[in-house]
């Protein structure tokens, strides 16, 4: 049968009561999309067994496909296994080669299998166990079957598998056996793309690009909002050769990328970090940062992405403001502890800019970034309220070291600030290696 | 009415295709569960007017509240407004208030209303627009009636409220209009309680709690592992007085953090960060960081605790072999590039060691973290494959410096190993604070 559409559940309390971020349905969500099966619904249930089998027998009135991550581990209260069965109309058996499994798994790092670990062998008797090589927890693969679907009215099957909960048990469990059991419809294509954009808000945007977001075109181009980043996505969705279909989206990506210009910094898994770092490795140029308020986060934003070993020297985490001055040599004379009564202080254009051509000097790199802020909850007064940021960058030229700085008013809380904070920097540095550093971002006041 | 469960929805393609993450859920349950209102599922609909209307309308027949976040932007594909209004089975109208809103908040940022703003001051005839100080969406609050929830067997209405996407936006809106209109069922408590261990695998903690986890107990108690972090959960639910039920829980959570010891670091939203930055505090100590691999992220980490400034000095990123031998003074000899052939290399006891010495040294702290490592895609060999990280902790003491450093091979992608680097840091010196250098660490070889 074909797997047309497709639900994604999660299971736990932790995650209904909102102690843990769900992370495992976006990524399912991506290989379903890149397999061409659409996701038409995410379902985060509890640990309660009547809901967990309610959930599944619903959804499998409605799509072909449905893939759950967690609930699978050995304690009372991970009750997948139980109620796939249910929904199923199925019991549950040991499965013999899991015993066997988990208890290697135990054996070669030198101990028993714990009692309590033996339930994870369970599975539907009319199901199938699937093997975990990165930890306790086997997988479950199901069949729910006509007796729901027919009410709504479907035929066929609804394949579920049942994946553990730790990304990197669930992710190995996917690529090494769900994925080639996936059978998106014959003929169907589904083909995305997305492009990037800074320094143009989501209304001014969707103006420029008009009709091309009309909801009843294919490809369909729709925008999201995130962190000052607006993005335009675009899909296409339907029944027309592949290389047809890419030609189409390919189209509608440059007409909509001509019509963002030149806002548009990248697509895909392109990141304003990811973008910089090409381009400077592209010039053979490198980078350094200067960091307070962000304690490193740009830094860390930076390395993220594999490779910028290339063109990142490193940095310096200057959090307290002894450490501006002993490490990257900004005057004592800028600080109000340090300096006269009209110290301009930590927080200013001036002591960002000494950061940031300090660091530079100090590094001997092409460019420097630095970030001086007050994150919140605390330290902000009336004239340099939370959120109140100077962003610097520094160059080398022919006429020798030069520097600008911006004065950013954050909104929202400290790990809004740091991470705005850490992205305007980049962004900053993109428009500079852009020539196009007259762009207002998102947020400047200055 | 009483709101006794709730449903979280949050809206939008970029969800459900996986092309962004949601944040919005996980931090209204926690709202809704601090309130006394237990959240039963949560659940993330595409762009699509008909599958958004049906999930609020099935929704509403067994919960009494729904929050849904998203949707509400002025563009063709934000269809809230609309879906609303067909699950109460009204029609929209354009709301005055509104209208007047949004064109004062594009006013005062020197701008006239653009057409396509007017959209968002459309609401359901019979429902109610909610004032956004921080954006141009208004929400939205109606009530799904009798007729859907008589089907269920339940009476009265559901009380739904539609908040905008952005965090920034959604986030004071809840708190200013919807925290004030919860009601949660008189005499119903709800307490939750979490403490977190590391150090123990899930099961052997769950075998240590024993029947403390059986599920017919309340209050309720159970684990969950993430990122090497096992906690624990309590939670009761009940009509006890509420002194006596927060007695019952603290009484569970003394018995657990009993069986638990010496594993448990702390609770609720304390983190290895927080705790170990109160540790330093109260000993009047400093602490600096040296990062390659993690590239700032361990910094980053100690810093989103407000009030880390008491005890971070600062740090340094070397993230090239060059900045570790000019910054910290890591010795040439230790790398391949500059040392003899049979140097120990970047990734290195020898080097993570120099590292934390230097870092020490240099900044006049009390102690210092170091992270090397292969964080992958590329550069693993056989020898020290992709996931290969020594972190030293370097410390003062009566005999003088003192370092300790230890070998990880920490499984999963990139972000993995650097998110399990940095928090492993942490449980070092949290571990040598305590005086318990001698527990070893998940994945720890060395």
């Amino acid at each position: 049968m074909e797997h047309r559409t497709a639900a994604i559940v999660s299971m736990g309390d932790e995650l209904t009561l909102g102690q843990t971020l769900d992370t495992n349905s976006r990524w399912l969500s991506q290989r379903l999309v890149e397999a061409g099966i659409v996701p038409v619904e995410h379902v985060t249930a509890p640990d309660d067994l009547e809901r967990i089998a309610a959930v599944l027998a619903r959804l499998a009135q409605g799509v072909d496909l449905i893939i759950s991550s967690g609930g699978l581990g050995p304690t009372a209260d991970d009750l997948t296994r139980e109620a796939l069965a249910r929904a199923m109309g199925d019991v549950l058996v040991e499965d013999a080669a899991s015993v066997a499994q988990i208890g290697s798994w135990f054996r070669s790092r030198g101990r028993e299998m714990p009692v309590l670990n033996r339930v994870q062998a369970l599975r539907p008797a009319r199901g199938e166990a699937i093997e975990n090589r990165n930890g306790t927890a086997p997988g479950l693969y199901g069949r729910i079957g006509e007796v729901h679907r027919l009410e709504a009215g479907a035929t066929g099957f609804c394949d579920v598998f049942c994946l553990p909960g730790p990304p990197r048990e669930m992710q190995p469990m996917f690529e090494s056996f769900v994925r080639g059991r996936l059978s998106p419809p014959a003929g169907r294509v589904v083909i995305t793309r997305v492009l990037h954009t800074v320094g143009i808000g989501e209304s001014d945007l969707a103006m420029r690009l008009g009709g091309l977001m009309a909801r009843d075109r294919n490809p369909l181009v729709g925008t999201t909002a995130s962190g000052g980043i607006v993005s335009i996505r675009i899909r296409y969705e339907g029944s027309e050769a592949r290389n047809r279909a890419e030609a189409m989206v390919e189209r509608a990506a440059q007409e909509a990328a001509a019509l963002g210009a030149p806002h548009v910094f990248g697509g895909g898994t392109d990141s304003l970090a990811s973008v910089v770092i090409d381009k400077l490795r592209r010039r053979g140029e490198r980078l350094s940062v200067v960091e307070s308020c962000t304690g490193g986060m740009l830094g860390s934003v930076i390395t993220e992405v594999a490779g910028s070993s290339d063109v990142f020297w490193g940095g310096w985490i200057t959090y307290a403001n002894q450490t501006k001055r002993e490490q990257v040599g900004v005057s004592a004379r800028l600080f109000a502890e340090t300096g006269p009564a009209d110290a301009p202080g930590a927080v200013s254009r001036e002591v960002a800019e000494a950061m940031a051509r300090g660091g530079l000097e100090r590094s001997g790199t092409d460019h420097c970034l630095s970030i001086t802020g007050i994150a919140g909850p605390g330290g902000g007064t009336e004239a340099k309220p939370v959120g109140t940021v100077w962003i610097a960058r520094a160059w080398r030229s022919a006429e020798g070291i030069q520097t600008e700085a911006r004065r950013f008013a954050m909104g929202g809380d400290r790990a809004a600030v740091r991470e705005w904070s850490a992205r305007w920097a980049l962004a900053m540095l993109w428009l500079g290696l852009e020539g196009r550093g007259e762009v207002k971002l998102l947020r400047q006041v200055e």
